[in-house]
């Protein structure tokens, strides 16, 4: 089954601040149905999750908190592979559906459906371990992960685990970027179509798709370099604080001859039994797909050239669920660092 | 060139009110070059204005306004056929593209820009024609009819002319319906993938799927009737009064044996010489493609039977750029009426 489609991005005015009012957005996407078809028809995620629960020894005979568990199907995963109780944590409307999944699925007497915000509602106890799957877009868009720290925070045992208990944001210089270029080059296009001289755009379409987070499948050939990681979260000992700034260097040698028009950024997290989910342009395809940010100008670059720099993403100054990039970079010796910031949306950059 | 991607969908506060603070967003999507790149390449669209402004008389040797001139495009060919002069409104931060793309034509003499809403620019003089594409999904979506309402009462002569000058809505029975029997399908699909029991979610999905427009490309094969013209607007009569509220009957005859899960909706436009842009199945595809409403339950239907029905397109209580569609039909003979709405706003639907 393929992937049917990205997951959607969410929508908010523009002056509203990351609480109660946006959060009414939020989960009303979680609501519908298309980002549930989403993440399910999505089999190397589910599939993760699936081969992580049943092939750790964590979960049989613990209690379990899954947070945003949806649909539920995170949490019958967990009973059929042999937890005493999970609490199945939902804050959209979504949770009456997740109550019949876990009812046809003969786990009611060991699955609870709580429908609220993990960081309103109550547990009859402490958790052996937190299941959640609350990445985004560059991992942290929705930045759901602040939930985690919290559920983390009060429920989980001090010797509890977390699945994924790892989370890694990797960077990679793009080489030759055809859609860019095409992008670009429609505008030239307007002169033989329509006999309309429309190449003047260029510069502002250059400006506005340098301005954001594009999301799409970068193919393995138009990575430049060996990736590199610029941070590792421990989901164990990440702190609140921590998601202020999720930012690190990066240092790689360019494969060879090729025009770098920007950057492809992915995510990848571990499981306690060490298996993976990859986002990677190498993995099987997510609906994560990559995210690519573009740089002002192109740069024609040789065999091994250096590019160096740092990666930062932060909360979104006027919608808190958001991401603002900023991004550093300097190629080979060269004296100049180019500095530039990227928006990631709700809207531009598809 | 291939119509390369769909209209953006607007984004909005729930809360807003279609005034000032939405209206920000409205424009704001419209500074984007995304939604340039979409109506642009859409060349069915673009070549229809285009071999109306040079095919009609009605052009050369007079003054024209183009509301909501985005790039420019439709004034340059106003120019080009001959216009005395245009003013060229655009109210997003296109107008400054829009003012290069004037220039690179070498039509500045005969073509002012001016940034703001068409509420509110003042013009030197009284124009003989006014053009602009304002239509959206559903033909209404986003409502910009009212202001060409409003500056065809401001501004245009008493024996003035609209490009286009009239519209029509039109609906046909939907046969077989491939996209909702798929994705209500793939609820069972999570059992053989995941070991899961997920067909309880069926409910739901219909539940999700049949509260809201789809847009979607419609094969022409499961179009079920000769479709039914449920309004027609003249633009030189409308009045803003009319557009609370765009309704029609309707009354088709199946062609033959089919299961009827719903309805698809469309709009053509004409020009003053008579020309068309037709947003069909039978016609080339656009950027618009085509609108779907799905009934909660699906019927047999056989040849000849006989389905009447009201359709009505009215602005969103909440967003009211947005759509929403009241529905009614009754199959045949059959007593029951049956009632049902839509949403047509930003995220679902898709």
């Amino acid at each position: 089954m393929a992937c049917r489609r990205k997951r959607p991005r969410l929508s908010a005015n523009e002056e509203a601040d990351g609480s109660a009012d946006f959060d009414r957005f939020y989960f009303r996407a979680y609501g519908d149905i298309s980002i549930h078809e989403t993440m399910l028809g999505d089999t190397a995620r589910t599939n993760s999750y699936r081969s992580a629960i049943f092939g750790s020894g964590a979960i049989k005979d613990k209690v379990i908190l899954d947070v945003g568990a949806g649909t539920g199907i995170l949490s019958v995963f967990c009973a059929q592979a042999g937890a005493k109780h999970v609490y199945a944590v939902e804050a959209s409307s979504m949770a009456e559906q997740a109550k019949l999944v876990i009812k046809c699925n003969g786990v009611e007497d060991r699955v609870s459906v709580i429908q609220g915000k993990v960081e309103d509602i109550e547990l009859p106890e402490m958790v052996d371990v937190i299941v959640s799957e609350w990445m985004g877009y560059l991992l942290v868009y929705e930045w759901m992960l602040s939930s985690i720290i919290f559920a983390r925070e009060k429920w989980l045992k001090n010797n509890g685990v977390l699945f994924p208990n790892t989370a890694s944001v990797f960077i990679a210089p793009l080489g030759d970027c055809e859609d860019l270029r095409d992008r670009l080059k429609f505008w030239e296009e307007m002169r033989p179509l329509y006999g309309v001289e429309m190449a003047s755009l260029q510069a502002y379409a250059r400006k506005c798709l340098t301005d954001v987070v594009h999301v799409q499948l970068v193919p393995p050939q138009n990575v430049q370099a060996h990736a590199c990681q610029v941070c590792h979260i421990n989901l164990k000992t990440v702190q609140e604080e921590d998601l202020s700034s999720v930012k690190g260097n990066f240092q790689f040698k360019c494969f060879g001859y090729s025009r770098v028009c920007g950057f492809v950024v992915w995510f990848d997290v571990t499981f306690p039994d060490h298996s993976q989910l990859s986002t990677s342009p190498y993995a099987e395809p997510t609906h994560w797909e990559q995210c690519i940010v573009y740089t002002k100008e192109t740069q024609d670059v040789a065999q091994d050239t250096e590019i160096t720099g740092t990666l930062e993403l932060k909360p979104h100054r006027k919608v808190s669920r958001y991401v603002e990039v900023d991004l550093t970079y300097k190629f080979g010796n060269s004296e100049e660092t180019h500095k530039q910031s990227y928006s990631m949306d709700e809207g531009a950059g598809s």
